[in-house]
């Protein structure tokens, strides 16, 4: 058993699914190694395991099944804030550009024949795993694969940013493939022939550009920014697969104009941070700050102004959720589990669930407490010491 | 001794400073009621000591005297974020409504015929009090008063921020007087007295308001706003001496603009409770936010671009402070002592003292280590995992 991991282990027995013999053990094995990093769920029947922390070299997110079969945690991609410097100190070879949605990020496994959908964190989400069917065709894909993409889109249940084109219901954009059983991706060239020979939607790729082709990524990076769009993710085109990040100002605008929303349920550096790389995208970019100052000081001030609306006119501050489903049914267990899992900071609330051209829309609130405790002891004139 | 002090005591034995013993007494007495957060310091060969921390219904900056003679801290005045509600909420009786200036706080004390300006924290301030004569004519004051009042002004050693008239040098303005070792202050009508009968600089006051009175404060708020000033401070016209303050936009614009330099070194929620105020200001003034989002984003990222411009063009980021003296070997001491007294996460660095016009203008900048080495990293292309 690993050093530190004794004090928190907690029994088999307490454990509250009902698990198989076989089950059981294979868990048991696991939990011998992780400890409390180990967390058993299940899935419509099926009993899951996700590492809650990165450990042991695998990354925070990895999940593991009955059958012995795991898919590794996605890891975290790191960021530059410089073009031109960034490239240079991070890539040993030319680098493959592909976009960055502006979604959640899903892994997607078959198993015991049913593909799921794995959040980043590692649980199977049930509004994503539902809608696969509409997402894309799997049928083609061998089942040794993880099929890793962004969910992104106007009517998701997590995000209130979406890419500004996808208005109604969500889209899937694969980006990577990785081994079940293996950390790691498949190679850009591979991905993408068996990419296309499965049909599967890919995220846009710009091509493959030099180290010093600086000139041309600005050109892309700046097209995007103009479009709304996120950004975009470097790939080198190596054995070693170093990946860096690199986003435009209209990310960091649309992250704050989404979550002044939730200016106090959010740590404030969400904030801040997002200001500074708003600032050094346009100092790397030799643009004007003043070009951009009217959008970031709305980014603040609508969404706060929106709430403090809501709080006056309807009592309670609340930021709006919709998506689709099939069958209202699992609308209704998928709720349930998100309310679940959700903190006690944060009040869900169902506003509907209505048929809607073959979906069933839900639409739900999420209702912070911290800003509507503090709206209502400032605006009935409380008085407040900082 | 009191209860939870002990561990934090540190023998007089283990004081730096050469007391006189009389002056040992009165500070080994004061430390066994206040323990540790007693600081002894010493100002130009006079010994005083200053509370750290709030302590037995003292506020923290409570300074002493070796005399026995003792100046309570500056208690802390909350804040409404609505007029109309906030007045009624908080007040009982008619306010004065007095203009809130955008400075440092400074008590005025006479000790040993000589007076002396504390700050908020309790220390001597060398800079107000080496240019207290330029600022008021103390002379008629009798030594059993306090003189609370705000310095501001371009060209002080603190903050950034200043009342946009006053572009150089500093000004004072007195609005309050209490007695020397009482806290609590003197009556508005007695204060108001004593004040001009003294010929002392007063804070401007707009007047005395029934509390239903909102038209005419909101018309004075929003003109003060209209004119880039900080607000104003509400002083119940009753025994109690209820305060309250409320702050303009101009207010919080200026402070998210003049400290987005800082933007690294402040804690992140100084920016959001800012941004927070001001929303609540324009929704308590019906405004729309669109008429300031130009401006908040130009306070965020103005003060940024100029930090970044610097790194870039001089290899360091920083901001610059300018102050004047009457004498130059007042500002090479007072110079020193700032710099003891500031933290190890900023580092000053002189620029240059020079004669002008009767003056020496001491000016320095204030290199901030927090952004400097993250500009460092970033604009070398450093990667960042967020």
């Amino acid at each position: 058993m690993e050093a530190g991991g004794g004090g928190k282990f907690t029994p088999l027995l307490h454990w509250i699914l009902p698990l198989r013999l076989g089950d059981r053990e294979m868990f048991e094995r696991l939990r011998a190694v992780h400890g409390d990093r180990l967390q058993v769920l299940e899935f419509d029947g099926l009993p899951y395991a996700r590492l809650r922390d990165d450990h042991r070299h695998l990354p925070r997110g990895t999940v593991f099944f009955p059958s012995g079969r795991w898919v590794a945690g996605y890891p975290h991609i790191g960021r530059i804030m410089a073009l031109e410097s960034g490239l240079r100190a991070q890539f040993q070879a030319p680098v493959w550009a592909e976009e960055k949605i502006n979604g959640y990020n899903v892994r997607l496994v078959c198993e015991q024949g049913r593909w799921l959908a794995l959040t980043r964190g590692g649980f199977v989400c049930g509004f994503t795993t539902h809608r696969l069917p509409d997402l894309l065709d799997l049928t083609p894909v061998e089942e040794d694969w993880v099929v890793c993409a962004e969910v992104a889109g106007a009517e998701n249940p997590y995000l209130s940013g979406h890419p500004p084109d996808i208005t109604e219901d969500v889209r899937l954009f694969v980006f990577d493939l990785m081994p079940v059983g293996r950390a790691g991706f498949l190679s850009h060239e591979e991905k993408r022939v068996r990419v296309a020979q499965w049909g599967l939607p890919a995220v846009p790729c710009f091509g493959r550009f030099a180290l010093e082709d600086t000139g041309a990524l600005a050109a892309i990076l700046e097209a995007l920014d103009a479009r709304g769009r996120e950004g975009v993710v470097f790939k080198e085109d190596s054995l070693r697969d170093k990946r860096a990040k690199y986003v435009t100002a209209s990310a960091s605008l649309d992250d704050i104009g989404v979550n002044s929303a939730n200016l106090m349920e959010l740590p404030p550096e969400y904030f801040t941070s997002r200001v500074l790389r708003l600032a050094l995208f346009l100092a790397d970019r030799e643009q004007a700050v003043a070009a951009r100052a009217g959008a970031l000081g709305q980014a603040f001030l609508g969404g706060l102004a929106e709430m403090i609306r809501r709080f006056r006119e309807e009592g309670q501050a609340y930021v709006r959720y919709r998506c689709r489903f099939r069958d209202p049914s699992v609308a209704r267990g998928f709720f349930q589990e998100l309310r679940a899992r959700t903190g006690r900071q944060v009040r869900l609330r169902e506003v509907g669930l209505e048929a809607d051209n073959g979906f069933w829309v839900l639409t739900f609130d999420r209702v912070p407490s911290h800003i509507n405790g503090l709206l209502n002891q400032l605006l009935s004139g409380g008085l407040v010491f900082d």
